[in-house]
């Protein structure tokens, strides 16, 4: 019976998670709001097949004012005192920019850190109060593996050095989170989808998005209060760990 | 017979780092840039005591048209063909806000990102090509052990979470310019100096500024290019685990 909020869903992991989840009988999901800058067509035919169960929200993660009307719209949309909140919060918008010539000709960090780290702590302020008012408080935040910094050089080949640093310092938000609410009943935790193939993760990735909105969902359903502040893989068998960058094995990464 | 570069040298550690290496005989120091928003008293009877031997620069780390014109003016004082350029460039330079309600009423999470994590991506980029020109080639980034996500729940009780959230980004930062440098025989390193009574610490802190200098110089005597990409802790011995928060073990922290 859990209420989402989902940022992202667009296009990529954010609409296959929506989509997975508007599938899912009533008593599993309640309702679903996808959040997105704009509203594609992909997104616009989910929300037509399951009407009552979606509702799209604008929302620029980046933009305070972008925000403050999405919350407005969200309480329309749950209706009278704002019908049991939002259970679960997934911050999953996000960019990845090339940086081919490495970090020191890279003129975007500050961009990236925008989008990536600062549209988390926005939305998630901003959506607090709707988030104490649902029954999970859950905080759900989409990272990467290559924000791993133990990990940085395994994946050093992989030309995107401002979004790992971007996924290192959302990592660090997500266990500041943690400790913050710790005393407010709430879990925050921080969760790589593995190497996707999205607009983001190009056609070279290892995985469909299927493959890692599943994963998500299925490190989403596992979670306890216990867990927060941790930062999880997703699972997927078979993976041979000498060939390949990602291994997929499930648990908790390192910082 | 090194040049160093030193951000942030108008009081605290800057400063008090500067002015033991001032001191040092001219084996082992060649010049010192001292570069600050202002030139405080302090650093100008610091400049006045050895004016051949340290320049001052005016510099906002957050602002490109300031450090391009901190190039133009320390190419000036190097003097023709930039005199062997600079050796070791120290990324001091950083703020520490509070945020005592907690990360999740927090307003200054990109301003801090800004100084203590662009600030150095920006100097860093800026000085690379003087950096190429020394025979040290070491940029050695002024961290904090308040970086350390692992140790974050050590430290929950310090208001500081945005300033947490950055130093974590600027250790990712740190590895990320090790590891696309590596090829360029330079080293890449961060350090925490522990905590230390300045303005930015409070008289509450645990050590000196003058202990943090020297710990930190300590640090910075050892590095060898096997260390690139590591994050140092200082040493100071007699600090007792079970009753304080900081341990100065040396060594390396984690993650």
């Amino acid at each position: 019976m859990a209420s989402y909020l989902i940022t992202g869903t667009s296009r990529g992991l954010g609409l296959t998670l929506a989509t997975i989840l508007a599938a899912r009988p009533e008593d599993q999901v309640r309702f679903i709001v996808a959040a997105a800058r704009t509203k594609t067509p992909a997104l616009e035919a989910l929300i037509n097949k399951y009407p009552s169960r979606i509702a799209f929200v604008e929302l620029e993660v980046t933009s305070q004012e972008s925000i403050d009307a999405a919350v407005v719209k969200v309480k329309q949309v749950l209706g009278p005192s704002s019908n049991g909140g939002i259970d679960i919060l997934i911050n999953n918008a996000g960019i990845m920019p090339f940086n081919p010539s490495g970090i020191f000709e890279a003129t975007d960090l500050m961009h990236v850190l925008n989008v990536n780290v600062n549209g988390v702590q926005l939305v998630s302020a901003a959506f607090l109060p709707l988030l104490r008012l649902g029954s999970q408080k859950l905080i759900f935040n989409i990272s990467s593996v290559l924000g791993s910094i133990e990990l940085f050089p395994r994946f050093a080949v992989f030309p995107v050095s401002t979004y790992k640093v971007s996924k290192a310092a959302l990592n660090a938000l997500t266990v500041q989170w943690s400790l913050d609410l710790s005393k407010s009943d709430f879990t925050v935790v921080a969760a790589s989808p593995g190497w996707l193939r999205t607009d983001l993760g190009t056609d070279q990735a290892d995985l469909s998005v299927e493959e890692g909105a599943n994963g998500i969902l299925e490190i989403l359903k596992g979670i306890t209060k216990a867990d927060t502040g941790k930062f999880f893989d997703i699972h997927v068998p078979g993976w041979d760990k000498t060939t390949s960058f990602n291994h997929y094995e499930g648990g908790v990464l390192p910082w």
